[in-house]
């Protein structure tokens, strides 16, 4: 299948991430099982700020069920209260570790999602795996995944070219992948599925728009002064103090620029269980 | 605005460019214009084989009109051929060079429209400008072309980097750009528009079904075995006769390999004269 894959983008820094931006390529199918099922269950992995599984939940309200869960017990509570205040009340939160093991019977959920998750995972074949066991058979296994590799970017900056490297360089060192997105479909197939389950794809985003321009330069901004990419960059020796001058420097200038523009490729796959 | 642009893609060497997959980003817009205006005049710049242009055509039937030019007189009566074969007459033909003048009166269209043709020119500013000039007020140019630095390949093999270097130095050479998709908004600002008569995008297309990856791999030795790539690889020093075997092998190495893939965004932008 050749397809573009995706709705409008999540915008990470200035709206929510929610199902119609940020799984557009799972709700068709999702309909379909909720139409055949109205009871279904689905588990979110990584569900971090819950937007995305609030609105998952929304999709298949009054009787299908979502359980959302991350790693980190502290941002569940703040994932509940974005549910709570939409009033959206057939969902649950748990901590869990993909990694180790889900806290769930085998053959569970009929849909078990994860959304920029496997990126940041030394073993993302094994995650998937481990939510291919807590899937039913007949039930799908979903996932959208950046791949920074992709990201294209005008003007051409050094600034921005050396934000690139730095950006790349510290999801590896956390045992990340910086080519997630080409890769989901071979890590499918590493978790022990066949090539005729899976129907992978590479959507897009862009944003141009002065508003856009100015609330991801401002997001980057905050990661290079105060943010994980400053205390791993410096730390690490991947950069020093001036070139991150210089990539803020990069990012202003490309918020003001009138001609700029931004974009990535998300990876996503269906891998349906047998 | 921030949005996937695309819906399905072209399929260059194993389906026919359509309206539908290659100027989808228009159609929403074409047909706005086209209520408004049932006898809409359309030029088509650069038509090569001509699948765009006329189905374009079909979508302004019966009484819109579309001009399909290109500088290859040679591939106009080729092009009127596809047209004939489908039964659709309110298209004509005509040689034409953008980067010279086109032979037309200033605000004769209400829509201009290019596809992969400014990636392919030394100035493709001047061409948007020229293109501009024969666009009514309130009419709009629309252009989508290729970014070949974001190609997005898996699996990660040397062969497939060293063509990708080749490819982009080969349309560098002929004084086009492998960076063309990101920057379509930068030239639109460079022919005189402002900002806000920009609606830029960038879609994507992916192949990775087996019969898909075949026919692309198969398009790709044809071009290291006999084409282009191999006559100014060759007489330019770009490559050996051993790197283009490397790049043979790769290319037939991922067309077998079950978790292949292979992306590319694609820069679109709809420009409205004023």
């Amino acid at each position: 299948m050749a397809h573009s894959g995706t709705p409008p983008p999540q915008a990470v820094h200035h709206e929510l991430r929610t199902a119609e931006n940020s799984a557009g390529y799972l709700l068709p199918t999702l309909a379909e099982l909720h139409k055949a099922n109205p009871r279904l269950r689905l588990l979110d992995v990584g569900a971090g700020s819950g937007t995305i599984s609030a609105t998952l939940a929304k999709a298949i309200q009054p009787d299908g069920h979502v359980i959302a869960t991350d790693i980190e017990a502290d941002i569940l509570p703040r994932a509940k209260a974005v549910a709570d205040l939409a009033g959206i009340t057939n969902i649950d939160y748990q901590e869990a570790d993909v990694l180790s093991r889900l806290p769930f019977e085998d053959s569970t959920f009929d849909v078990t999602h994860c959304h920029q998750v496997l990126a940041h995972l030394p073993r993302p074949a094994d995650a998937i795996r481990e939510m291919l066991r807590v899937t039913k058979p007949g039930g799908i296994v979903a996932a959208r995944e950046g791949d920074l590799e992709t990201e294209c970017v005008w003007p051409d900056l050094p600034g921005l070219a050396k934000f690139h490297t730095l950006a790349a360089a510290v999801i590896s060192m956390a045992g990340g992948s910086p080519k997630a997105g080409r890769q989901l479909l071979s890590w499918a197939l590493q978790a022990g599925v066949s090539r005729d389950q899976v129907t992978p794809g590479l959507g897009s985003w862009c944003y141009s728009e002065p508003q856009e321009r100015k609330v991801w330069a401002q997001g980057m901004v905050d990661a290079l002064q105060k943010g994980r990419l400053r205390s791993i960059g410096l730390s690490s020796k991947l950069a020093t103090e001036d070139d991150l001058q210089e990539m803020v420097a990069a990012w202003e200038e490309w918020a003001s620029a009138d001609g700029a523009i931004l974009g990535m490729m998300q990876g996503e796959i269906l891998v349906r269980k047998v």
